[in-house]
């Protein structure tokens, strides 16, 4: 089958690799209709995370299922299924208590195993892992497109809200213009939130984050934008989601947040700078979060994109086939694109 | 009056310093009867944060109330009253919701007020800040030592157990052997802690904190430390009480911490080193607390003192008077005490 294959910083390539076959009775395997590229996988395309050449991409994706291991219990053969950013077994404490990225097998797409910018992927642990479209979704490309998100953003922007702890009527804040953060705009709207406010600074991205549901789009990160945010929430907001990584955008977080209130945290920590501990310990501020559970959160999620309340899919501004994966990490790495979707 | 003041590093003297006279309506003036001298004094004491020749010290104190300024409302002369370690208004947005600390008037002991380490105090916002013992308290030296700690560290030991959400039967790990870790063990086991495991390496204290309900001592911090915890509580405590301060213990409490737990801190951050961010952020390590906001907690403490359930005196093993009060952070300084009372 053909895959993406990572060669070098700025270099991936499409190559042939070995078919996957089931290894375990819980596997199964899946054709890949649907893929994405992520913003986090710009970290090892800028050369910024270790990654061996050689290794295989992609942890986000949506497939029909071609083969069963035989232990697997809940996915059949033929089912359309979403899969979440890693592997979970399902039935550990972890995975009963919904915290799936903590599962005692966790496993994860690409590196040595299938990522999901490819043809095919085994998947381990499928029924602890997958989730299966209901038999009666209609097989619609913009319905597919906007359950796609789920799989990764749409969950992650879910769980800095979640873990900001927005309340409806609250005041809330976004740093990040990403998917991830414009995701957490929907998602905070979902749950009611009266103001938010998100801190971004490229134009055609703070339109998307106002028919998300922003209501003052706030130009940067720093000082500045700290203080316009204290004042026009006269102290902070109630709930902050922080969808960034760097410490520049962890500190504004917590420079916002209002004292006992909750930071939500979801970009994976690159902290180069020291944190504003003085802040975090003498206001008393939160700090929840970290990689997203998604599995637990797709079925909720699936049910408002089924019903047509909740719409993700703008975030996916650029579609490529297999053959444009190269071209779409570039167009996501100069910030062309904010989300790329990979059409198989 | 005399009182306390600050030279330089390992050089605090008592000196003849202006008597203290009412400024504002709503300040009282009191006597004090009992001050301590905190672990967190020894920042200064040791050259470690900012403070200035001239400045006085003493943030811990209960006295008898001498003179009422006319708009004071509740605190009367001859009231025997606990101060906590910060000054509050009592009436904005966060002294109702009990952050204290946050008050939008807060205001500190010493420096280039009144520390708690002298004769007198004039203490501003009495309304607000000072809790009045009930006229029926007998006079009682052991009874009242087993107030003082109210002030600030069975409060902050308090904080750290709400914080990191302490629920009967949890198992619970507290990092430090301080007066301030001590307390914390208390708390726990008032909480319904099932185990409690401490973390600390000075033998007399350990015995201190078996008697207080720790259930299992872990010498030391660091992997070792960890590595042990993590196997005894099969993965991670439920409630980590980080009672430091350091990177080190910090580092040390998300260790030990079971995924999607909480790690409670109030040891005042001094981090050296980076956070473990990746642990933090992977394992959706919850973080809460900071500053103590004591006043919210007195009532509640204080009650279960005064009922005989409640005595966190032993931490106070040493007293000294108030020309004793150097020689008391010597003791402390080289942890030949845990914790000082300075009986007036």
């Amino acid at each position: 089958m053909r895959a993406t294959v990572f060669y070098a910083p700025g270099d991936v390539r499409i190559e042939n690799v070995p078919d996957p076959r089931i290894q375990q009775p819980t596997d199964v395997l899946a054709r890949v209709t649907h893929a994405c590229i992520c913003g986090s996988d710009l970290w090892f395309y800028r050369g910024l995370t270790d990654f061996k050449p050689g290794w295989r991409t992609g942890h986000e994706w949506m497939g029909v299922v071609e083969e069963v291991g035989p232990e697997v219990r809940t996915i059949r053969k033929g089912d359309r299924v979403i899969a979440p950013f890693v592997t979970s077994d399902g039935t550990c404490e972890f995975c009963r208590e919904g915290l799936y990225t903590s599962c005692v097998n966790v496993g994860f797409w690409g590196m040595e195993n299938d990522g999901g910018q490819g043809e095919m992927v085994r998947c381990p642990f499928a029924d602890g892992t997958l989730v299966a479209l209901p038999p009666d979704v209609p097989n619609d490309d913009a319905l597919l497109k906007s359950i796609l998100p789920l799989t990764d953003v749409m969950g992650t922007g879910h769980h800095a809200a979640v873990s900001a702890g927005v309340r409806p009527g609250a005041v809330v804040a976004v740093v990040g213009d990403g998917a991830v953060g414009l995701c957490g705009v929907l998602a905070a709207r979902r749950l009611g939130a009266g103001r938010i406010i998100v801190l971004g600074h490229q134009e055609a991205r703070m339109d998307l984050a106002r028919r998300f549901g922003a209501t003052d789009i706030i130009a940067g990160r720093g000082e500045e934008a700290i203080g316009r945010v204290i004042e026009m929430t006269k102290g902070g907001a109630d709930s902050v989601l922080e969808c960034v990584g760097t410490s520049t955008s962890f500190n504004t977080a917590l420079g916002i947040c209002r004292p006992g209130r909750t930071v939500g945290f979801v970009g994976v920590p690159h902290w180069g700078e020291p944190l504003n501990a003085r802040r975090l310990f003498f206001q008393n501020i939160r700090v929840h979060g970290g990689v997203a559970p998604v599995r637990a959160y797709i079925p909720e999620l699936l049910k408002d994109v089924l019903a047509g309340r909740l719409d993700p899919s703008p975030v996916l501004d650029m579609t490529v086939n297999l053959d444009g994966v190269p071209d779409g990490y570039k167009a996501m790495d100069t910030r062309k694109a904010i989300k790329v979707m990979v059409r198989m």
